[in-house]
């Protein structure tokens, strides 16, 4: 592990909880590849969910909302929010366990925070657990306007058997 | 309060947690009407979720999956559960306070318990607590074609002040 | 099934969700004796918690709260409530599979609504889900002195594979 | 702010989302002198909570089990950490807006991650938002024994107005 301070929270993420990971299965182009392909309706309108970063025990995505992303007066609706939450998460745990189980989510519990600012939303999703049969995630949304926390996650998945 | 006996959950609503309260401020044509006008973009594309049911501490409302809710497979995809329980949460304080206030959501805890079954979804929301400053909604889906249970949601409102 | 009304919750439950379960492996008597014998700690310093009622898909347990269970002020405690609703569930899940297997709490989520009067708080949890890895269940928690509903919790458990 | 590297969870709290806190009304010995003072029963039967550590937008605490807070096998019990992560979002609230207010838990959501060992837990509570009627919390537990995260938890207080 380098010495250097940790200047964003991915950064951070690998230092701390991401840190118990040990390199991952999956990095951003295979995870971009692997959405494109099993899930071709999430940007079926136009690029709008891309995967920015990924590490041991993390990932990130952009959101850059369109039309019907949002709410009257311009800001992001809940199920958007909940959406970007719950895939980043998903990628998470792909970028950990590659490509090969399915993973279904259980639970997923979403606190709106602020009303967001119009323009893309960061999220950033990392891995408090991941066991045999469940993982169990921590999401921060921050919007890339003003840096500000908008919403925060946490979510479980049920991981196949077969993985 | 009659003697016969519920036979549906928004029957059972009514006379149990929604006892407490007594009669409604918005009907389910008032209702259905202030979503039109109010929140367009719910069904801009075909109407997909309509009000069914409203009463003292309850309101329901059906979800007819159009393409764009539901992921390869045929199953209903869980931001639009997601969106279905906020909706109906917010429809059963609308009609219980009027159409003066606009609550906010700032909790939505949502488990998901099985594969819906392609088909409406119906979805049962219960006032479990309306105070000056918060709403708390026990949320239930259930699919129209087996009537298994197949999401539940419990989510919190803010109140704003002038309500 | 009969064509009487639901008067309290648990026959409510009974007839719903419920309902899709048939009988159960244990009874109030043979749960109370498990508790004694498995969990002696619960009511290590006098009778606090006890089952007062099973049924297909649903138990219910009464708190007779004691000196250790309030704040000042005469209230109960929110870990005490904690307590109750996540041993309620686990008593409904108990009742359904019987004392094989180990059910292990891995999320709990609760709303506390209003300030319980001093006295005894009745639990009813009814199991929205029970899969072969994993139970979902709703927990209601009423106030015994008014009826009013004091808090609400959704809990998930983890079912061992030996199970 | 330094350069230096933040080296354990709540240096890096400052550094992040405590960012945006400027300096706390209330230090550890504050903290601890009006826990006290107000909830005697939190350590009634021998100090097993203490405030280790504050600063702005996060607090934290040890927790030192005993006899009560054990299940059999030599874990820590369910209520306990719930108890816990609430005294410690609590503590984080205090420190942040001082002995004025009295904020009450409405929301907690906790995830059961690994069956702590045999020993002392640590909590790190960060606000994840202070406005004028809620506080938004983020909790995180860790066994002292082995650095490993255990538990985590959100919560949400309501702030009364007077505050």
């Amino acid at each position: 592990m380098d010495k250097t301070c940790p200047t964003n929270s991915s950064e951070i993420f690998k230092k701390t909880g991401g840190g118990r990971f040990v390199g991952i299965l999956m990095d951003v182009e295979a995870l971009s590849s692997f959405l494109e392909r099993e899930f071709p309706q999430v940007n079926a309108h136009g690029m709008a969910f891309t995967v920015t970063d990924a590490g041991a025990g993390f990932a990130s995505m952009r959101l850059d909302p369109m039309d019907r992303h949002l709410r009257p007066g311009g800001t992001v609706s809940g199920p958007t929010l909940f959406a970007l939450a719950d895939l980043t998460a998903y990628v998470a745990i792909l970028a950990q366990i590659g490509p090969v189980a399915l993973a279904v989510t259980t639970n997923l519990n979403i606190n709106f925070l602020r009303k967001p600012e119009l323009g893309p939303i960061d999220a950033t999703a990392k891995l408090l657990k991941l066991g045999k049969r469940l993982a169990v995630v921590d999401i921060f949304m921050t919007s890339a306007v003003n840096g500000e926390l908008v919403a925060h996650a946490t979510s479980t998945y049920s991981i196949p058997p077969q993985a």
